[in-house]
């Protein structure tokens, strides 16, 4: 397994290819990972978060090469529920003060290794969930002692495309690319992104 | 017909220019080409995208310049309807699947050949589209795959101006500038952009 | 009067500051200029623009200085009429297809001449009312052909405190700072920005 | 007491160390610091701002580590009570035109003296407060004439983490790391961020 803080680079080493051929599930946290941090308050009463449209591809992309994807995170709303059905997201998990636990929790019901799992984060709530699995990533943005605990750094940041950017790791190392495996795979059933 | 990756340049060199000049459809995917990506969820479940008035004028000044324009998105939203009316767009096509058949349909429809089309995508699902037509482009942050793969990768982003830096270039090579072509069509008709 | 392409300099030249101890009244377009170009368009119907807080303080510091401020845009909306009234900006233009015209009008009625009236836009509809005037500016981010005709390009893209840019530049020519303002006129009556 | 402006840097020379020692009330203005300074006026008669979750958690971990936080702005909106609210802000105080008198009222109701108070602030409205505090700061974009007067100008703008960025400099000069504070302070009552 793969450890330390990697310079990104779109050509894997050995170690970490080797790490991202065996996840099965993919995890993340939500606010500053799926977004950028940000958090829209309204007069109205009304509350927002931006998604990215490229992340959601990414996320369809995993499900298509057969990982489970799962959301993980320390608030609740509406919204991230919506927008884990509109992604067709079998594991969103909401109001969690134990990441970690229930990340566990989650893995054994799928009967899949921590040593499988890869779990993105952004900030000190993440770090032990970071530490534990066997491919940890974040934003650009993420903070600092994020940053210097996780195998992989992203080249951009949160809300930016950092999720597509590890899944297109992933599918890179299990399944050619994310573009074979859009024209492999292609079929009417994945259409919201 | 110009092919190959080509470095953002406002001196076009001469296989681009004749390539530019046949465009009379100009044809776009909607989000991460007039957004940046990004899809706004609201807790009162509205949703929201951000366009930007500098795509609009372009769009505007391309049916000035007597070219038909289209949207073509995979997604369905009422927001994206009225976008497009706000901007008198006549072919909006939501909820495609197959975009290039759709766009085989449109342009036969007006009697224009694909080699006269111009496409902007920025995902793998635009990636068929795109190397069936005369003269594709991506934003800056289109994925690796279709920047591989289109004639033309925008200097700027989604939703910062890709698709005005694209029809400035198209109006440059038919119809001297978009300012020549907007003092010289300047009419009440064109109010919104 | 200073024209051709200024280089963003905090250090004005002669010519520059000539022009810009002149301006009485100061005008500007909206979108792209007092915001960076987007039209939020929501599901429910609704439409945003995102104002800066700076720019704002920088249209109250130039009331405080004495000079008139002015909106001028195409389009129509109630939001823009409540952002200005927000600033207590007498002059708000919506709806004008003829910019040059309204300003000439606005300008007639203040008995100031379009020598001494500053103005920013950002693009081609804005240019014969940019070449028309005094002093005229563009955002980082305006269109090629607007920046290459103006008095001033600004450091700063629209919606990032362009207008702001400006405000500071007239007030250092006119009244020593904005700091030096701010403390001078400090009053309970400039409450909102 | 540190003064003048210091570069940008993790490592804290031993005058800044010292004066960060001692904070043990942290206030900030909203508009420009806690956000981009952007205002999103939404044609329902709306409103909106957009604040940063790592931003919410550097408050929290403040708060953590016992000292009193607090929000001091000009403007005056429901949403910024509901932000205060969400992350359990002790003193919020709106529509507030004169910022130092008011925080003397606070520091004296703590029994804090001013040389124990940090305070950020991002235009000229801000000046007097940021020249009255032991330890002032200002995001990266706040206006030349705060960047020039504050003890510590952020890497990050407004709305980017630049509250998150003082309050890790205050954490690290007191409390170990904000990374330290999280694990030794964990516990299930610090919920949103």
């Amino acid at each position: 397994m793969a450890r330390g803080r990697v310079k990104s680079s779109p050509n894997l080493n050995g170690a970490m290819r080797q790490a991202l051929k065996r996840i099965r599930l993919f995890a993340t946290d939500v606010d500053g990972v799926l977004t950028d941090g940000g958090m829209y308050y309204a007069e109205s009463g009304d509350e927002l978060k931006k998604f990215n449209t490229r992340d959601g591809m990414g996320i369809k992309l995993l499900q298509r090469a057969g990982l489970i994807t799962a959301l993980i995170t320390q608030e609740e709303t509406k919204l991230v529920a919506r927008r884990g059905e509109k992604l067709a997201i079998p594991e969103i998990h909401q109001r969690v003060f134990d990441k970690l636990s229930r990340l566990r929790d989650i893995a054994a019901r799928h009967q899949i290794a921590l040593e499988d799992v890869a779990y993105m984060g952004d900030d000190v709530n993440d770090l032990e969930t970071l530490q534990a699995v066997g491919f940890s990533a974040t934003p650009a943005d993420g903070v600092a002692s994020v940053r210097k605990r996780v195998t992989y750094v992203c080249r951009v940041k949160g809300g930016e495309g950092a999720v597509r950017e590890v899944a297109d790791m992933i599918l890179a190392a299990q399944a050619g690319s994310s573009e074979d495996l859009w024209f492999r795979t292609a079929n009417p059933t994945v259409r919201g992104v």
